[in-house]
């Protein structure tokens, strides 16, 4: 099968862990045992999320007094896909000596008439109070929200439209080649009015990314793949419980937090709807499991995983 | 031709410019027209240097409070390799629409013996007085040196072995694809005893990692450009001239200032060596005369160029 797998943010930095490079190598060199495990049996191409490494480096780059403005997400995006790409390039490369692995810059194209940007809703780096909050609003054009007792800066996140550089992807897969591609979502850019590319003060969600990019390289599997074993059904209260095999339908009737499980169930549901093949969430180190029927949430048409149990 | 462009750090930043994202795109978007000129008659693949952009990114690693340890200087490189990389990447799509470029995460094979981790000379990141330069090296395990009146810190550079992706970009370049890869001279790596990459704290030079590269691809001409017309004779000293075409020979035979021209020097004298090809210095915008042999300095092994003049 050709098998596209988006890496949370937590496969690269727990959360509660210090964001230091060697705990972050380690956390990775871990994720890349079960990686290549999947390539010894399927075409695979990988993305991953960005967060606490875009939040990282955007602190960084605010406070950097040799900068009139701090770096804007595209450039901070693209710096995280260098250093997740060469991290997850190397770790592989290890693990399956003989392989070509190749970490690419990618760019993912938003429309600027997208109503996220009237609407910024994605919380983005550190919590401040209120006051500082607004004060930053004001010094620095950003926009500011509260999340929860805190208040934290909000950039758009508007639908990801095409991966400029699916071509080039499409023909490395074909070539045998793991690619990593696509991390943190893309880096986000428009096209304006004479065609040309330019980044824009966004974040794209990963998922959604993944899931259209599978989409365009005719993956058939998209795998979501995260800490926890399974989305659930009536989170967070008694009744709680793990959802197994399931349709777009099924899972679309249920409601999720739109920060975190909500966009990664809006991505399977919307994969398996456009081609009908299998999209699953959960836990990295079970991804064989997965595939095989017996762990995380498996979404198709008809709620059956694998297909040949239908014959 | 097969032409390989190292873009010298001031393509991206010159010197006293503020090192905001904008000024650097902008210079990007520069020396992109130039380059577009190139790939409109030539095979060619783009590597460049990161100077400015890793000693700003070691500089804000440093002085992060939420690190324990500043990143290393394989991780700085590879943030480096996806910013430079991704700004490129996007300028010459939009200087060559219809155009496939792409920009790749490359690791610069070292070895550990290499004589100059016994003895780290490269300059990197900002300066400091002789007190807390012996601070910081006894906190963070740096070396530091005198470098004019000026103490800094010292990393080593080793002479590079092979880029680990070099395979790919051949291939990539075969089909057509404009490739960006081996920024800053790539993410320094060694192999350990069973034969697996982990980055090293190193910078390697991205000339001799060019020309190293330009042999492996079999490259007919090896530009280094940068913001002099010329190699300079006697430089500093009244008698100084500029140095047209000329031999590896007679190159060698002059001295050069180890930290700038010297290293350019060494990497043209040996690609040219090697393979008997061309390769050059000059003006970045002046790289299509530099080709026609009516700009830089231009080195043979007949000392002659272009070659049909000898007919």
């Amino acid at each position: 099968m050709r098998v596209i797998v988006a890496l949370g943010g937590n496969a690269v930095l727990r959360r509660g862990q210090r964001p230091d490079a060697d705990v972050q190598l380690a956390n990775v060199r871990t994720a890349a045992v079960t990686l290549a495990a999947l390539a010894a049996e399927h075409e695979l191409v990988i993305t991953h999320g960005n967060g606490p490494q875009v939040g990282l480096l955007a602190a960084e780059s605010a406070a950097d007094p040799g900068l009139t403005r701090p770096y804007p997400f595209d450039a901070l995006g693209a710096q995280t896909q260098g250093l997740i790409g060469y991290w997850l390039q190397q770790a592989l490369q290890n693990a399956l000596p003989g392989r070509q692995v190749l970490a690419v810059v990618t760019q993912t194209l938003v429309t600027a008439v997208d109503p996220a940007f009237e609407r910024p809703a994605k919380f983005v780096g550190q919590v401040y109070g209120r006051e500082e909050a607004e004060k930053l609003a004001a010094e620095r054009g950003w926009q500011v929200r509260p999340d929860g007792p805190h208040w934290r800066r909000v950039v758009p996140s508007p639908a990801p439209q095409r991966v400029v550089e699916t071509r080039l992807i499409r023909r490395m897969m074909g070539e045998g080649v793991i690619v990593v591609c696509a991390g943190g979502g893309g880096v986000p850019v428009i096209r304006d009015e004479r065609g040309r590319l330019a980044g824009v003060e966004a974040v794209v969600d990963k998922d959604l990314t993944t899931a259209m990019l599978a989409e365009a390289l005719e993956c058939d599997a998209f795998l979501s793949l995260t800490d926890v074993p399974h989305v659930m059904r009536d989170f967070g209260t008694p009744r709680q419980s793990g959802i197994g095999h399931t349709t777009p339908h099924e899972l679309r009737a249920l409601d999720f937090p739109a920060g975190s499980m909500g966009p990664k169930v809006e991505a399977v549901c919307r994969f398996v709807e456009t081609t009908g093949d299998m999209a699953a969430i959960g836990r990295l180190e079970e991804a064989g499991r997965i595939l095989a029927g017996t762990s995380g949430t498996i979404v198709t048409p008809g709620g059956r995983w694998p297909l040949t149990s239908t014959l």
